[in-house]
């Protein structure tokens, strides 16, 4: 049993289909858990290029290793056992063949990518985590759950990748402060990871006040909801907890272009700004060049997708009390794919803080 | 006698002044060469914030230690002599005191600073270069010129520190295809450091013909005149010498804010851009934040001003013979104190590759 | 009353001494405590170069501001007041003016430097900490201790910046292991650093027990005392922990010439090694360049001094309430000038796990 | 035919073997030149751990595609055609599936990757370049020589990518005086790389005297016979070139194990130093921790192998005539299969510039 989607802006349906036949190498995953995240919406309103609908959603995915054929391995070299709690870097066929995987060495840009969930459709099996079973198809690298349970890992989903790697790309240094634009599950995780890379504090600009306050239980030393102040007070606030500067590092994480251009002047001179709330087309939005990054000498840095190092770290860092607690207090709500659309009409509307998918509810 | 910029778009007229009664540890400047540059022009037509009008323009300028009081070192400790013949940084009073010099280390954003030519104005003395004679301030930061004629040094004038500064900050790689957005001075010497750099090919996109024609002298292997392509006819010019990804780094140097946008969609993902073109204030221009920056995995890096190690890594290039031959085919054009306005029409124009002012024509 | 370091292996003398008249833009302070560190030991013993003995040791101190003469600005350009509680940069006369502070941009190794307590004596004023009151000579950095008690502040001392150095030169990645060696002040205040990093587990090794029992207090996730285990057997400790690898990063911490080789042997390939523990000349050590270096294609990195920034980080950090419980528990004993002899000799011995020195007991 | 190395210290001989059958997705290629380098030197005297004798040696090669069975592709995604000259990365199996691949990101310690000519034998099949014909096995990455000769190429050989490598990892900036240890061919390669990047001066340390003849028509500015000056006077020659400092960067390339103290010793305090010549085992030396790595703030880093990156970016570089002409006056010594042990000899004496086996002399 799964979700589709079948895109042109229509509801998800359950379907039933037979499990596949094996191909060598590979294994068939019973789902414990998926998610809906901000992508699933972008996704039900066909915002994104290049997906083969119809789809099966749900990217990042926990579950057991229900029946293997053949031998997967583990990044150590040991192979998985069926039983074996796991969850997938839901990238496949980074080709590392390319000009962008060999010479750039930006493999989250190689074009021969598949994404379970998203650019892998019903065509290519059952390759999206809303459904009971998940094709792991030879060459998906399984990562072991030991130690993490699937309910916390599930809280950060697709946003503990997402959200580590902005990150890492933001260059945070100890005693900074930080400012996360955004209360999504990507803005919840990145206020978790930026306290743990180091900042002295982190400040939230974000919504609704349902989010605010987790943020607040997550790290976040002060707060401000973006729909009751312009941008102009919003400025003024930044400025007013950073000693008139703006933040060391500023992180998007909002979907708003017009956040681009805030992320940009509430930085501090000379700060670096990471933009990776831009996840679907939405326009363009207006910046100055002079003063908001030449004269400011500002670095900005795009972000785009995760590679398995992501997946791995976020993984071995739940591994370790004084982190996951970070996540353990997030509200989930847990949905049978009989209500996909209304958990993804809660999403939209950031009602929730983080929704699940549970195949077997 | 010098040159006086009364601001409020007036012409500069010539003056005559009494030299300076010399402070300890200072001394007086006998001006060989100074430049006309495209900052020059904006303070002309009042253009940049907190310039105290009237001033003596000419901020990076050539000369001979005419009288020195006390005790002026060298950074290796090494007393100048009267006589010598010297270049400064044109920055003074960097204060390494204040959280942008001691904590951001981002010394070009250290509010204290002041700069020759610019930010100090007649009122501070002859602070200048457009000047027979200049006043080296307590601290001024003097360069010995030993090896590099002044014409050669003058040929790329403020537009060393600044291309070295803005290369600096591209991370180029070896074997990297970089493009250089401006033929302008600052464009000239990007196109050079870039070659110096380990870049394997370069691209320049610009104008007029006799500045392009430089260009391709300095180091460029292909340039297009911008006046005769619309924006998609520069991208489809750009993807056609980059198996169609863009440029690895594009730098850009023209100060026309649409050039920001048009950087980040020449160059490929995961790419670098450098804006260190925007001195000055000429509004806004529209992004996409998803294209041109989340999706593309972009870093994009405002450049600005030049501290002590961008001039004395310039003049140590220039002490080497296959570097200063890609300065040495600049034609140079003289112009006397009383011709300084014509000089600043000329560079406005873009119809003069470098403009200097030679004090005692 | 403070207490004066003769020199060639002299005990510690109590004299006193008028205070000083103060210069423009002076203070005098009044210490409330200063510290016992490794260094200490070693200028007792001359074993560091450029001690102008007779000197007032103690370099990391913290006091009240008693006198203030002119004008004292905080790096927000804030004048000091009479009464504020502060702690200074021990380095004196960074001289912003030589190639090691301006092309290098490496200004611990300008060589004009002076610091508190070491290479500056007695010939210099009250440079010490081991003294009632410290003379802040003009150009003194100091810090406000707003929100951070003295006490809590000392319990790290001269290891804050030196520690908070080490880690930033060590590049850790969210989710690596970091291998600490020593559990001396410097290791401690590192394996607290290493964890507000982003390092997902911290191995320490060290001496004796009750320096280990603190090392796991502060955050280490396993230790070994390295007196009962052979370098082979602290390496296959080392690598049981690692999957066979190594550690991500060693940090060395200990002063014993051997530990750097071990350390490179410890860490895994491709990894970092910091060497921040070999502030005194120990003689050689033998390392296999190839076995340890180049098919390791590691990097190593020493680590010397401090500057203002890691003063200014180490205490914004401890304005934060998770940050500063991990040096709460730090077991203190205070001694009185009078007593500073035998506080060297228990710094030695790793008996203590920091000593303070209280001139006013 | 080609060359076979028993090891245990036996000579090359000269052998026939039939063609292979070609898996699909794999090719023939009909070898032009390989080459002799300090490898194969210690290839046959059994220097190297796990090398499966007996081995037909020649990693880096050049040659026509004589015969393709199913597709091979170049980086572009565009198939390679019989006849197509090409170069090819030596290391195969980088299996981008364990942890240092995918987590660590160091692929060039990558525990799967076997090299041609050293760590695939006989057995593996034609997998050296001394021989006609070469098995390009699948997955093996081919680079197009367009623009590039073969003989050019060849006069780089294996110490392109290798000193590619190495200068990437340098960090040399604009102006800096780079200092080369070694004069064989990754020597000369180094002070080629090195110019290319930007550094002002290169001086190199080597001999015999043909070889530091090469080093100076390649671009170093200084040369220093290290056969005829003691170690301190070497390092009193470095510092009489450097303003009493040392170097700004030192690469290493010599395969002696005192040169890694002696690189460290001949460079500035919070220098770079990279070490690429200790390929083989030849024992310890002696570092002092304090005086040569802490106090100094140095940073040593071992650099191993080299990925298609490298390879990559060398034979873009070549395709620019203002970076082949570095290369293009090596002094290149041709040898057939027979005379493999003779160019052995050559080559550990240092005698010849760069050895070359031509396969169908």
């Amino acid at each position: 049993m799964f979700a589709l989607m079948p895109g042109e802006q229509k509801p998800v349906e359950v379907r039933e289909l037979d499990l596949p036949e094996l191909e060598p190498d590979s294994a068939l995953l019973k789902v414990e858990l998926s998610e809906v995240c901000g992508t699933d919406v972008h996704l039900r309103d066909s915002r994104l290029a290049g997906v083969p609908y119809p789809i099966i959603p749900g990217h990042v995915s926990v579950g057991v290793l229900d029946k293997i054929r053949g031998t997967m391995l583990d990044i150590e070299g040991r192979p998985f056992a069926e039983g074996d709690r796991v969850t997938f870097l839901d990238v496949h066929k980074t080709c590392h063949a390319c000009w962008y995987c060999l010479v750039a060495k930006a493999s989250t840009r190689c074009p021969r990518r598949k994404v379970y969930g998203i650019t892998y459709g019903l065509e290519d099996g059952l390759t999206g985590g809303w459904s009971q079973h998940l094709y792991l198809k030879p060459g998906v690298r399984c990562i072991r759950m030991d130690g993490v349970a699937s309910e916390l890992y599930m809280a950060g989903g697709c946003s503990l990748p997402t959200a580590l790697h902005a990150v890492e790309r933001a260059d945070i240094a100890l005693g900074d402060t930080v400012l996360v634009l955004g209360s999504g599950p990507v803005g919840l995780s990145t206020i978790a990871f930026a306290t743990l890379r180091g900042a002295a504090r982190v400040l939230c600009i974000g919504a609704p006040p349902n989010r605010l306050t987790q943020a607040t239980q997550t790290g976040a030393d002060a707060v401000l909801d973006f729909t009751k102040h312009a941008a102009g007070e919003r400025r003024e606030w930044v400025l007013q907890q950073t000693h008139g500067r703006g933040a060391d590092v500023t992180i998007e994480c909002t979907g708003a272009p017009t956040a681009v251009a805030d992320a940009m002047r509430f930085t501090r001179d000379a700060g670096r700004v990471v933009i990776v709330g831009q996840y679907t087309d939405h326009g363009e939005t207006g910046i100055n060049p002079h003063l908001d990054l030449n004269k400011k000498h500002l670095d900005v840095r795009g972000c785009w997708g995760s590679d398995y190092s992501h997946f791995h770290r976020a993984v071995e860092m739940l591994r370790v009390e004084r982190v996951s607690k970070l996540w353990a207090g997030f509200r989930l709500t847990r949905y049978p794919l009989s209500k996909a659309n209304e958990a993804l009409s809660l999403v939209e509307s950031g009602k929730v803080i983080k929704a699940l998918i549970d195949p077997w509810l």
